[in-house]
């Protein structure tokens, strides 16, 4: 059985990030989704609600699982034996960072496979994108799931 | 008559920005440059100096007007009647920048179109590069006007 | 007045060049649509095919025109008084490449303005991967006006 | 069972080509390598000589088999019920052409699925470099197979 | 004499500068690195640390010195009578970069000449993910002298 | 002493050529300009042509030689004992394909250092595109030598 993690931040999860996963799940037998802690203070969202957002938004999604990434990424593959990796292209600037993380985790550990798909719809959109659209009051429906539109919105008005 | 927006941070307005400025007021009747707020502890200058720079920049031109920005670009677009915006291009980063913010606004209002000048004197020059050189006490007369020169001087002998 | 050239192959003229043909008709206040001579065989379709391939699809735009570039550009543009030039903006290569036209026609007449519209559905498409695409008999009816489509085929048929 | 595709036109078959065969064996179940015809003046090589290189090259990988593409890529894989295409990535180049053929590609059949592996070894190394190496007398023992290092010699030597 | 300053931060440095260092040394009578000061908190280690790590690794390259940039580099290179400043391409982001910085240069002080070297060994390391493997306890040691993979565990364990 | 050969077609040579060989007289002790045999009909001018308006160029220089280069780079180098070779970099494109070529030369021979040059005027003008004005008889003497600018108007001028 095929299995591939597709490791991020998430901060919140896009309809970009959900094309790339849906794609996945009908090329590999699993897809194993990881919100990476990261620094509370460096993110939007909590974990527990960057976490909730993407559950919530895969639920339909038969094969996809989602865990949480608080280790470096080969270390976790090395204890789960899955040697995939997914990773979405959509700009130069991706294909650039991507090159230097695969051929860094490959000197780490050269049995993992980094797999690429360049992403279709609203190939722009990035988490960054969509937090400073939300922050000017810009309507983000049609770049996220329903419940980041919703969480977003809450999240904003309390910070201000 | 055909207005168009040239909106940006300004800090500090630079001779890259006049140069695109001053070309786009002989293509379209008026030139609206529009200085967004941003938080004041993320720019060197404060919007009311980056407002006076501009204004004092740009005193001889006849069509061209300054704003204040502080919602999204759209909703200004919507509120003024204004459709068309303009945008600089320096470089590939700009690019893939640029692209990404006009597919973003498109699906936002379709109706908003964005003109791309690409820049011909000191194309590498950016307001970030010159704070750099400015903190460095380096020179930048030959990078920005008159006033913006005399005022980088100021701030950064008050900041150390 | 503002008139605004639009040069190109066009071989065959694509819906990538329709809407930025559209998108520039509702900005100024009339385009002309320059259809470059070059030398026979290293296009697929005669100057004459071209031509008639561009008038026939843009029949419906009131303020386009179509005319036939034989000389440098810039030589066209003194004749005929026109300043400004519009080019569409597809990827990093376009970039590239229309950075050193514009610097080389801003260096011949400094009085000559570009104008760039970064291209919205099909970005990817350009004419050559239509007669790539063409020539293995697939489908290009999605990406080129009606009339280009039937002709392609004929030309293709006549060639094999 | 997941078959996956990996279509070019292998004029030679090189050292990075090999990389990405060997890697997506691994990884998915069965890869057909699609030699494509190309008009003979246009290669270097026949289609015979460019299948002969690939197969004895590839004689010891298990799941790998080798076909020709004579058609349009996208009625291969109609005809042959496959729905996965492999791509190695190199440069931004690569990038730019891969992500318009994939575009266009999903355009005509959005059933098919592009996978993209960055390529490790030699990342520099195109069928047309090793020619022109070749052609001045450079040695390409490094770059290329051991059938393809004898033939491009004896080709070459015919050809001068 | 040629004597080529090689200016950064170094924080900390890694094989790839150790790499471009090497090789310059080799072109050059005389290499002088020159490790930017920086504000501290924006540095992972100390402008001390940092210098010791470089003089440490740097030891037995006789021709190769070290010292300390605390001022604009064209004020420094005026300074000591030098007229060459080296610096490494690794990616598109650096010769973006490096040709912005190199024009102002320029413009700056039209006498100072700035010599490229492609890297050719971990292209892609950068202080920047050196830091983000270690901070996850990833094993650098392939990507930094030894000095330096010493000193980036003890500075880790203290942060947390 | 050291001396550092500049290859290309220079076909023609431009001022951006020359730009880069003025820049390289000052920093090496001597530099060989290789101008590459090339197939007749793929060149504009022939060997003698363009090894004439090279010379013509260069005479005042006093430690620039010129020589031609008929086979594959780093045979020439082992040959003269040179070790260093001079390329400009105009634009991204360029450094791909310099990355590409200094890698492989690199394979082929790991004593040979290529050293790379911005330009920086007209940093756009390739030979091709000074190739293009002209034939479309454009004013291309802001771009090339005297020479060159002679020899081109005669040689278009019999073409047609």
């Amino acid at each position: 059985m095929k299995t591939i993690v597709y490791p991020g931040t998430f901060d919140p999860l896009t309809n970009g990030h959900l094309e790339i996963i849906e794609r996945a799940s009908k090329i590999f037998d699993k897809v194993v989704v990881l919100v990476a802690r990261r620094e509370e203070k460096r993110t939007l969202f909590t974990l527990e609600e960057r976490l909730e957002m993407v559950k919530t938004s895969l639920k339909n999604f038969k094969n996809v699982e989602v865990d949480v990434l608080d280790s470096l990424l080969i270390d976790y593959l090395k204890k789960h034996k899955i040697k995939l990796v997914l990773r979405g292209l959509r700009t130069y600037q991706d294909f650039e960072y991507e090159k230097a993380m695969f051929e860094i985790n490959y000197e780490l550990n050269s049995s993992i496979e980094t797999i690429f798909l360049i992403t279709r719809t609203f190939a722009s959109i990035s988490s960054t994108l969509v937090k400073e659209v939300a922050m000017n009051n810009g309507d983000v429906s049609k770049f996220v799931p329903e419940i980041v539109n919703k969480k977003i919105k809450d999240k904003i008005r309390k910070k201000v």
